[in-house]
């Protein structure tokens, strides 16, 4: 011992820095590991992760869910309306963003977004008694994810909208999204103006059928190339579209043109979409789904298979879990707003866009896209820390979306809960923020994170079903 | 001294290494800093680069031409043949890229196109005949930069050819580029055979007029904002167009179809420019000719206002010199060549695409397109270090293109010749590799330099105008 008190001491102090602070303020050095027990100390976290953590029956089922998501082919297959495609969907069914909730609970623009789609659907004559027959009880809402569909912001899906239809021809299953109605008064932040209805019935009648077309002529289009393209142009194709949009309309129109749409119809979808640097999103988002469903239902696999908002609740899925939500009180984004706002004028997070993130792009795939750092914020170095910070919570790579900023490696994916939960990182979203109140519209973007609370949940609740699984009672 | 030598002494050794390595061969440190006396230590060299330094009237014409090319507005205003359109075009006049260069002394490549042109033209009914008349000097051969053009390759620009028209608002000048075939067998390539003819034909009769009808549709295109936006979705719109392409084509289209073109030839024009990623750059070309043309003319200016090659030599222009070329050979470029192919079978440098090196794009801009050295070789780290390595040579940043993996710095631009002979660091730029028989095509794409020897003369002959200006006889 008194060797070690004669010596020049190097310490390096695990934790709580006030150990730290202490030998320095005597003068010695000291180096300070940032470090929290996984589960922010909580026995039943620790002891969840413990039975988690390298498992054989748990790295197994996330091989599987992991190749299931790397090996699928999402194609753009064609566009129609979501009850006559959207399997399960009722005649009086109108979907929504995020986790299950009851229509009492929502916030204001999924309130506002679907009183639209009642009008829209002409089940009421006003907004009054759309407000009614919703309270009566005799619209079913229920979550897009149930229905294997993704819608961003509020999310709506209504019986007569059209809807883009995925196939992860893969796998064979199919995914679907909402067409994108541009910026300013839409639906999907909560509007139900005439103008917003009258836009969404030139959608169900005009564009969704000349897209339809267009796709009929084209035979479908493989997705994964012309996304892998994007992410090499500067998107991360969830806040970022400009590329993919441009890429999809070159694709498109040599089709429209052969398929014998009417001349000013054609004028008018055109317009449209050419407005429009968001118009590849849904594409995107419903892409994503399919992936991330091919990968889901996977026995004891911790894979993220979803992360959605409601604007109330924060809710994830599981592959292991199957179509279980874990939740918690979605975040308000603190991210750049728009002149005149601020935190207190937003609805938390929301909307399914998130699938994005959860399939490695987005957030997670900010390093190719420099240039949204003007939309959501940061600098551009930022935005690398962000895909390279991912990799500590993923299971690997998707070789399909390489990175140019980062000498071409694939973009960070594949979400594993034990991580997020062991290291405390938590997924990195890229999203717009709404007005709380319905129909005002966007009023922000930013870079927020899904809530650690979800990932502790779903990974005791994991633990627990293998636990049961393997118990003397078990199998 | 004794102190002198019996201190250790840190040695910083300038130029010639073989003195940091003795001193290192004898056990001390010595840091050999690489220096080369301007002008690679000609006596010429060094007294002309003594003259320009600093001196006020080099840097109030700089200052003059700069401004001039900053504030540049190149507006895309039509589509014209060029006989109708280029200045000082006679009726058998042939443009080509480059310095001027005499018929015996041109490449295969430009050879082959100016006989293809003659065909095209029907100014002789075969090969052998076309060379014969070309022979007997009755087809007049000049470059497109003495008539405001510019031509990718071979650059070849015959009078019924369309032409984009570029009008740089700001400065009331005009520039002029001749239409992108595509890739495989094409015109500026040296290729003449039925088929590349019949596409000229077509793009002659059905393509120039239907892109007029465009461009009159949406009244001119300012370029600046869509040269900008492709700047930030991975173009450095010299080699790499796919954005500017694509964004190009979203905004012909919905005037395509308010202008009246008759619906099948719109089908075959929207086939052809959604089939080609570089459709853009001939425009890009022309935009950065007319921010050029409007610095050039600038006494004393030591600004590069042209660098152009005609596959056998490399020719620089500079403000303060007029129209004036100064020569040299021009290299043969290491670049990465198509399987099957080398040096050995490489034209040296060739067309007038380097254009937007010397307006601050392409390789000056490649820190914008991490993806491009996918085509040209290197890594994203080297893309930025190109960019980086200009700033020594230019007189400033063209804050109208920014660059957003360098936190959105404007792109260096506007080479100072005198910058380039102090320092040795010559102009980078991307350029593609023609086969040097006519007609193969491109064989591979690369990074080069200009040749220092073009900037020596130049600086030479701008400090001697200007001592001839400044002597007792001048004035």
């Amino acid at each position: 011992m008194s060797g070690f008190f004669g010596a020049d001491l190097e310490v390096i102090n695990v934790g709580i820095p006030a150990f730290a602070d202490n030998i320095r303020a005597s003068g010695a050095p000291a180096v300070n590991l940032e470090w929290r027990p996984p589960g922010d100390g909580d026995p039943d976290v620790a002891r969840a992760l413990a039975t988690l953590i390298n498992r054989e029956s748990v790295e197994a089922g996330n091989q599987t869910a992991f190749a299931r998501y790397r090996g699928a082919q999402p194609v753009l297959e064609g566009v129609a309306a979501a009850g006559e495609t959207v399997p399960g969907m009722g005649e009086r069914t109108i979907l929504h963003s995020g986790p299950p909730i009851d229509w009492t609970r929502m916030c204001g623009p999924v309130r506002g977004a679907i009183v639209g789609a009642v009008l829209y659907e002409s089940w009421a004559a006003d907004a009054a008694r759309a407000d009614a027959l919703i309270e009566s009880g005799e619209v079913v809402l229920e979550p897009c994810h149930q229905h294997g569909a993704v819608g961003p912001m509020a999310g709506i899906i209504s019986p007569s909208m059209p809807v883009w239809i995925v196939t992860n021809t893969a796998h064979g299953n199919k995914a679907y999204s909402n067409l994108n109605e541009g910026l300013g008064k839409v639906l999907r932040f909560g509007a139900n103006s005439p103008e917003v209805l009258d836009r969404l019935r030139w959608m169900g009648t005009v564009l969704g059928p000349a897209l339809a077309r267009m796709l009929e002529q084209m035979g479908g289009l493989e997705l994964k190339p012309l996304m892998a393209q994007a992410l090499h142009m500067g998107d991360e194709i969830h806040n970022r579209n400009a590329a993919a949009s441009s890429l999809l309309f070159r694709r498109l129109m040599p089709a429209a043109l052969k398929s014998g749409i009417a001349h000013e119809e054609l004028e008018a979808v055109t317009d449209f979409i050419t407005g429009n640097d968001h118009f590849f999103l849904n594409i995107s988002m419903a892409a994503c789904k399919s992936m991330l469903d091919a990968a889901s239902g996977v026995a004891g696999s911790s894979l993220v298979t979803a992360m959605a908002r409601n604007g109330v609740e924060f809710g994830i899925r599981l592959s292991g879990c199957g179509d279980r939500w874990f939740t918690t009180a979605a975040p308000v984004v603190d991210g750049l707003y728009f002149a005149g706002y601020s935190t207190a004028d937003a609805a938390p997070d929301l909307g399914d866009s998130s699938i994005t993130e959860t399939a490695g792009v987005g957030g997670f795939a900010m390093a190719a896209a420099p240039a949204i750092v003007q939309f959501v914020g940061g600098s551009p170095d930022d935005a690398i820390s962000s895909t390279n910070e991912m990799t500590h919570i993923t299971l690997g790579r998707n070789e399909a979306f390489t990175l140019p900023p980062l000498d071409f490696v694939g973009t960070p994916a594949g979400i594993d809960a034990r991580k997020v939960v062991d290291t405390g990182i938590t997924p990195v979203i890229n999203t717009g923020i709404a007005h709380r109140e319905p129909g005002v519209g966007q009023i922000g973007a930013g870079i927020t994170r899904a809530p650690l609370a979800c990932f502790t949940q779903a990974v005791v609740s994991l633990a627990e079903s293998l636990e049961a699984d393997s118990s003397p009672g078990g199998d």
